[in-house]
């Protein structure tokens, strides 16, 4: 392979190439993943313009160099790591809010702005974004739309394809192109823009988005019960569900979550808690007191410990700091946290705790779960204390994990709800899809990036076809 | 060509097969849309399952006979007619609702199923199923797929891509593919799913659709507001959208609107009427009250002439007489009309509809305006009453139309918000997608269907660099 950074550092200049050498660039060989490997790269290239963007990709599609896209590096999949080596090509620097309209109701912005930035700023304009991943004070926009995320609203307010109206994009070889629209609707021609969402930049490189916002809610509230176990909590949910209510957010934790927190947090979990809900309801100011009440008595009917209910926004915040606590408080308490985000049908969440239980007491591996329990949208966590250098303890937990899709797909469910495949959950595709199926992907794959020199070697596992060849 | 209808005769019994001379034929060549021309096909298929699609696009891809797909005919842009001759490929017949289940909040339908039907199903178990184009009591939910179909709900909550979650589908060839997932959210893979959504039958024919449902909102609310101008109602609605209030339709319709329907509607509309607005809230019973009074108030405010207002079924019916009566009394009074439904970023309706008043002077060709103002989606309709034989007549709206398109692209909008391209708008494609991002959308059509045999010649113009060539 020859020596690309050379040629990048003639091509844009000294201070956006980060060489080998450079202390720096250990911080583009991981993600957010447990995986303990580093994949350092030959030089990561911080772009600040399309234009530095698409010659990359010129130059390194001439040079047969692979090119591995990043945003903020906070994916929990490896899906930015460079595991064929190459070049890391970072939009981190990309970080202009270029437009916010809020008579159409449309914000323009660079891949390398902050979600929870971009948020504030629309807030302030009374509008609102309201994909919301648990990363949102360091992840950034364009990973968003890459890996499709999620986040507790999403149970009312959808996903982050939901807000793409328009994409441009550069592709492997230097093409840009432009695809979609600024309208809310548009049924003109092929999805194109559907496909970059999601595709965690094995298609092309988001340099600039088009997002939709919503006018801004003028108020919410939020309700925290507590139940004894997840059998009633889950009995409540579908009660909530039924009763015609559509919260903003409808959350879960079992018990190991709750005494995860328990030492941390403000408020005094009951002794028997086994589960606690998380119900946000927004709208006008002049409903959230009904709404409060009636998710209240909903909660009390179906035995809830306690009830706690917030209007104020530092009250609800208080009251948020529950859920919030769980996921550090896991990693703080253990030397192993895996994260999966596996996704049941609505229906089958009571279900999949019960099998996440079964399967924590028969692998002697401690379970947590929490997640959004109205989109099915589960966080699983595998915890150990055990040295996770040690092949033996990797390869069991990797067994759990496996056991784990097992029972999601068993369920009807998928790998992944929000965090996406990247390189961690790619050889576990074919448990959920068909060699078909990962075939039609490929083919798609090849459409846009025939050599396979964009992020390879993520999403799709390789054929099992091509090797019979 | 091969003579194929024996061949699919001897495949699938006679009784699944409209041969030329049967008058049923007829129905088969033309749509909703107003090209006077018909499209007579060699035959049609009722197909009742989806090996009989397959084993249509297998003999068909063996004989190299073109396949046009068909949902229930209901389309206004002409993408079901057989403009290559060969077969069309019906799913009028693949009615059942398969599953319906509140747990999941989901439902299983074959592609045939009348949209309507399946909202009422849905309904009665207390769930909802939002899409609603204007042509639900007849459209097919197969059809509304392949079309991306919106509706005046869309403002809240979305169009049809938001509903789909899983598709069977059969392509050209005969190859069967099962793409998606029984899950709310889910990013496990490249989004299949979302191509098909919107290809127009182009990609695949649909054969089975897993479907997200809501619950069911509580209660409804309308109000319906008349100004002087469509200046003033645009200001209206700007000021509701600033307030937060997120309704569920949000529609407007101008003068010409009101001018027609004036004489059918049971509502006597003030003499200087000049625009109305329809405005319609869901959610808790107790809120409607509120809601109401607070959106009353806001068009008084904002110089409404008059305001009614509907909690009650029968009388919110009443009031959407109004709108639902446009589009029927415009067809019946003139002998021509061509509906076009442009969207533009929201915050440039009332501009586009100054620029509509302005063409209908400047060409002589009478232009109605009326559509889901929320959304920036409007139903402009060229009426005329000349002979529609009159090659003169129609190059003349052909050129009205093209100049509607330039004013809509020129305000950053696009061709179609929600009826499709189809055949009546394809050779439009080029004013607003350039050649790159057309080619684009070639090659992922060649990608599913390489020999163009299904519903050849729809969606996208001819390249103009292969005829170069």
């Amino acid at each position: 392979m020859v020596d690309i950074a050379p040629l990048l550092e003639r091509e844009l200049g000294a201070d956006k190439v980060i060489q080998r050498g450079d202390e720096r660039l250990d911080d583009y060989g991981h993600d957010e993943n447990p995986i303990p490997q580093q994949f350092l790269p030959d030089c990561a290239v911080l772009a600040t313009t399309a234009d530095e963007v698409a010659a990359v990709l010129r130059l390194c599609a001439e040079h047969g160099v692979p090119v591995t896209p990043r945003g903020a590096g906070s994916g929990l999949c490896g899906g930015c790591l460079p595991i064929a080596g190459g070049v890391v090509l970072s939009t981190e620097k990309m970080k202009r809010i270029l437009e916010i309209d809020p008579d159409d109701l449309v914000a323009v912005v660079e891949p390398g702005v902050i979600t929870g930035e971009l948020q504030s700023a629309v807030e302030e304009q009374g509008m609102f974004y309201p994909p919301d991943p648990a990363s949102l004070e360091y992840c950034s926009i364009g990973g968003n739309a890459a890996t499709n995320a999620g986040g507790p609203r999403a149970f009312k307010y959808g996903v982050t394809r939901e807000y793409v109206l328009g994409l441009d994009v550069a592709l492997m070889g230097g093409e840009r192109l432009r695809v979609g629209r600024r309208t809310s609707k548009g049924v003109t021609g092929y999805d194109l823009v559907a496909g970059f969402v999601g595709s965690e930049g094995t298609f092309g490189v988001i340099t600039e988005l088009t997002l939709k916002l919503l006018p801004r809610p003028q108020a919410a509230s939020t309700v925290l019960a507590v139940f004894a176990d997840t059998q009633a909590a889950g009995t409540c949910i579908s009660a909530l569900l039924r009763s015609g209510l559509r919260p903003r957010a409808l959350e879960i934790a079992d018990k190991s979550s709750i005494d995860h927190i328990r030492p941390k947090s403000r408020y005094r979990f009951p002794e028997n808690a086994g589960a606690i809900v998380l119900i946000e309801v927004d709208g006008d100011p002049d409903e959230m007191g009904g709404q409060m009440e009636r998710i209240g008595m909903a909660c009390d009917e179906r035995g809830a410990l306690d009830v706690l209910a917030a209007q104020d926004a530092a009250e609800r915040r208080a009251l948020w700091e529950a859920r919030r606590l769980i996921s550090s408080s896991l990693k703080e308490a253990h030397r192993i946290k895996i994260n999966e985000d596996v996704c049941v049908p609505r229906g089958a969440i009571v279900e999949m705790l019960r099998r996440c239980d079964q399967l924590a007491a028969k692998s002697g591996v401690q379970i947590t779960v929490f997640g959004h329990a109205g989109d099915g949208n589960l966080h699983v966590n595998l915890l150990s204390d055990a040295d996770p250098a040690d092949p033996a303890v990797t390869g069991h937990l990797y067994e759990v994990t496996r056991e784990l899709f097992a029972h999601t797909i068993a369920l009807r469910g998928t790998l992944s709800g929000e965090h996406g495949i990247g390189l961690s959950k790619r050889d576990f595709m074919s448990m959920e899809q068909s060699e078909q199926v990962l075939e039609w992907q490929r083919k798609w794959k090849r459409m846009w990036d025939p050599r396979e020199l964009l992020n390879p070697g993520k999403v799709l596992p390789p054929s099992t076809r091509r090797c019979s060849e």
